[in-house]
């Protein structure tokens, strides 16, 4: 894991923790984005050389609607990037880690991601990234 | 805030949860310290230039083996590393934020911390810190 990229914080809604965070950070939203596949809206904040990412779900049984409902608005997961997210979850694996998802699949911010099984992580959702150069099409 | 300087992870049980980690992120934890002001046993990871701290609560009702009991071990706060703490805690307090504890004490890994209530960031346990300077002797 060579740094960490991002921590994920679900929120019930951008519009008022966009400006929150903000003020917060001191620093202004540089991005949002819609991801559809995982029915969520994002919204990034840069913090050095990570990031703050904002999820707001886009319907009311998503996985941050789920999360929301049964623990609350905070922290959902931490993403670390990584050279070769293919080599790393071969790694993970053969450690005995598990996997949500073990196809990496394109997130946010033109990430491949994965994410680990949080059973075997002292119940922390890790996400492994790698910045995407098509390398679905060539694994695929 | 400067950059994210540690995310916190409550555990029950270091013996287990330190080579759990030290597999996870490929590196050796660096140290353990026990703070005796927040009766917690740490370890803490190396991650670009952030760490992951480990936190093992000292006693069955300190801060961590509540949180635990309430929603499982997992993600406890994060870290920012700020300038200047005063400064930073006088421009929040201005902006409506409230501090669980508004003079900075003595953390771990010799810094300076104090903790926003949760309430009005969106349920983050947000911790800031500044290296320790003596400051607290300074300002006391």
């Amino acid at each position: 894991m060579k740094q960490i990229e991002h921590i994920g914080i679900a929120v019930n809604d951008l519009a008022t923790s966009v400006p929150l965070f903000e003020t917060l950070l001191q620093t202004t939203c540089y991005k949002t984005e819609i991801v559809q596949s995982e029915q969520v809206a994002t919204a990034f904040f840069a913090c050095g050389n990570s990031k703050i990412e904002l999820l707001q779900s886009l319907n009311d049984d998503g996985i941050i609607a789920k999360f929301i409902a049964k623990r609350g608005e905070g922290m959902h997961h931490i993403a670390f990037l990584v050279d070769d997210i293919y080599a790393e979850i071969n790694r993970l694996k053969a450690e005995g880690f598990a996997f949500i998802n073990e196809e990496p699949k394109i997130g946010a911010d033109n990430k491949l991601i994965c994410f680990l099984r949080p059973k075997e992580t002292n119940g922390v959702l890790i996400e492994l990234c790698q910045e995407n150069n098509n390398k679905l099409d060539d694994k695929n």
